[in-house]
């Protein structure tokens, strides 16, 4: 992994001396100490990392976590408690003046614990070379990512026979979630979206005590964790038979989402992905139905790296980035329509990771 | 919900002004946005909420989750992006200058954000405060908790019936899910751990590749999230006939966490407790072998306001806190042995909210 950590560095402008990475309890943990020490399983609430220049990483880990820190190919420290933790830190880097810290990866109470056991250190923040480094995959990172689509779509398959009238909302996430872990995911990559009806215009809702009745919408936004990485995708159904208005929602998701594949080119931009996308719903009567993004990175995160494809964003799209494309409609009192995939960048095309639908699917 | 945020003002010694919480993105969420929201569903990344000393609140949150937002009872402001949402918030803040903070809850790089757009404000954290708030549950908090539990123990009647020679730990872990979800809860408390044999020796070990055979310790760690609740339980058996050292280990660990039990007193100090249950172990042969805190606090975290039962705890016990009893003992290349139940502390004697172990269970 000593490349990973040097292409840190070259990332990073004004290079520190050394970077810190210091988790907190959960779920202030930055994924980033597991990118460094390529770790696959472990919490390692308190825990820190210590990159430096040449590739080589410390891990600073409590005695809970020893025996699972191990299984990093990397150099091992255990503390005893808050006390020696710093003890050790300020050991390992007394030699160093600027240190690269992220910003949006430690909270602000540790950024202050740690400034005060350096008190003559500059800190430098870095968040901005994670977030750069790890938008563009490695040979590893693919091949996990891959296998994480891979669960999903074996899920997406059964959803059908899942479906019945009765089944509560949370139940159908139970499902989900169990045929994701049967069929190899550590967890569930977020928590699972399984809606009903009208509580699909909510993009956010998770689940709740909802039956399916017939002429629903049903939203299902899942994925896989596998290893640490995560796939992302969306299915909408209609339980029955579909009505004018949600075949023509889906129609026109769907088509929102082919621009948004053709849109997507190694050398462009990801603001013209989201335009386009956005200009595909807009010019039909569910203008201004599309309130989110049109994706985003996925990888150790499932919002990975914060890069997005947003008007506001002013990323250049290139091989090996992993991102969604996941147009949707949204009509509140009435429901909404997503679809959402996953694909790889290509040098000259993109690889769609995911099986994305083709047609509407009416389950009866 | 108006109690809970006068609550958290009584508990600073140095009031400010007016208080902010600011998500970040996944998994920087500050739960204590849903704990003054009373929102019981929801993500709210990029969200914050202003909590004023009347017990009002302003929850600014994106189009996103707009809808979602409606269901808490507090004032709903949209914003549109990150320069509206900074608009909004100097609007509402403007004559306020000591302003309050949750260092332990905020990103290092939010902290600097809202610093930039309030640059004549004076910050204090109140982490402190939150914690010594959230730690007292209110009568609505506890019947969720108790239904957290109450899933919980429904899980664990399922587990022998479960296991069988050849069940992969993977497997386990999400049959173990999928009883959560089937009985009521929106997700596992955490990530679900369910180790075999030597495995069990990493209190954090997740789940892996691993086969069940005759003769493994089988340790199962998990919790229910119930509207945002959690709860903690773990449970050891042996598959088969159990050894003379796993039967001590056993007997010593539930013997240890009876102790806990009679330790937990309101008005008695946290580290007692830890000391007593350390002790029990610490006077057989398994010296040394008990290497994490007694317990911690349970809440809308599962490490909730970071309130442990551990040595350098300076915590006193008192009505209404709600607390994990967790022994353990590790032998790294053999295995380990937990037992850990939900507590809630009452003002003469403590209710345990999960059904504790009364003997080993061999599993045949």
């Amino acid at each position: 992994m000593k490349t990973r950590i040097k292409n840190i560095y070259k990332n990073i402008e004004k290079k520190p001396d050394v970077i810190i990475i210091k988790n907190s309890i959960e779920p202030f943990i930055d994924e980033n100490f597991f990118y460094a020490a390529d770790l696959k399983t472990g919490i390692f609430e308190g825990a820190a990392a210590i990159l430096y220049p040449n590739g080589n990483v410390d891990l600073l880990v409590s005695e809970l976590e020893a025996e699972t820190a191990k299984k990093a190919k990397v150099n091992i420290i255990v503390y005893k408690d808050e006390k020696d933790f710093y003890k050790i830190l300020k050991n390992k880097i007394s030699s160093s003046k600027n240190i690269g810290i992220n910003f949006k990866g430690i909270t602000f109470k540790n950024f202050l614990k740690i400034e005060k056991h350096l008190p003559k250190a500059n800190f430098l923040d870095v968040s901005g070379s994670f977030d750069k480094t790890r938008i563009i995959k490695d040979e590893n990172e693919i091949k996990l990512l891959k296998k994480a689509c891979n669960i999903a779509d074996k899920v997406v398959e059964k959803l059908p026979e899942i479906l019945h009238e009765g089944i509560y909302e949370y139940e159908l996430a139970a499902e989900i979630n169990y045929l994701l872990q049967k069929n190899g995911a550590e967890k569930p990559a977020f928590e699972t979206i399984s809606s009903f009806g009208k509580n699909t215009a909510e993009p956010h809702y998770s689940h709740g005590e909802i039956k399916l009745k017939n002429g629903d919408i049903v939203l299902c936004d899942f994925g896989a964790c596998f290893k640490k990485y995560n796939s992302d995708i969306t299915r909408s159904f209609i339980f029955g038979k579909a009505n004018e208005k949600q075949k023509k929602m889906f129609e026109t998701v769907l088509s929102a989402q082919k621009i948004g594949f053709e849109k997507v080119v190694s050398g462009k931009y990801a603001k013209e992905v989201h335009k386009a996308v956005e200009a595909t719903i807009n010019k039909t009567k569910f203008k201004g139905r599309f309130i989110h993004s049109t994706g985003h990175s996925l990888g150790l995160a499932v919002h990975d790296g914060s890069a997005r494809l947003s008007s506001n964003s002013e990323l250049k799209l290139k091989e090996n980035m992993v991102f969604t494309i996941e147009p949707g409609i949204y009509i509140p009192g009435f429901g909404g329509i997503r679809i959402e995939d996953d694909i790889l960048i290509k040098k000259e095309c993109i690889e769609i990771l995911t099986k994305s639908p083709k047609e509407l699917i009416e389950i009866r």
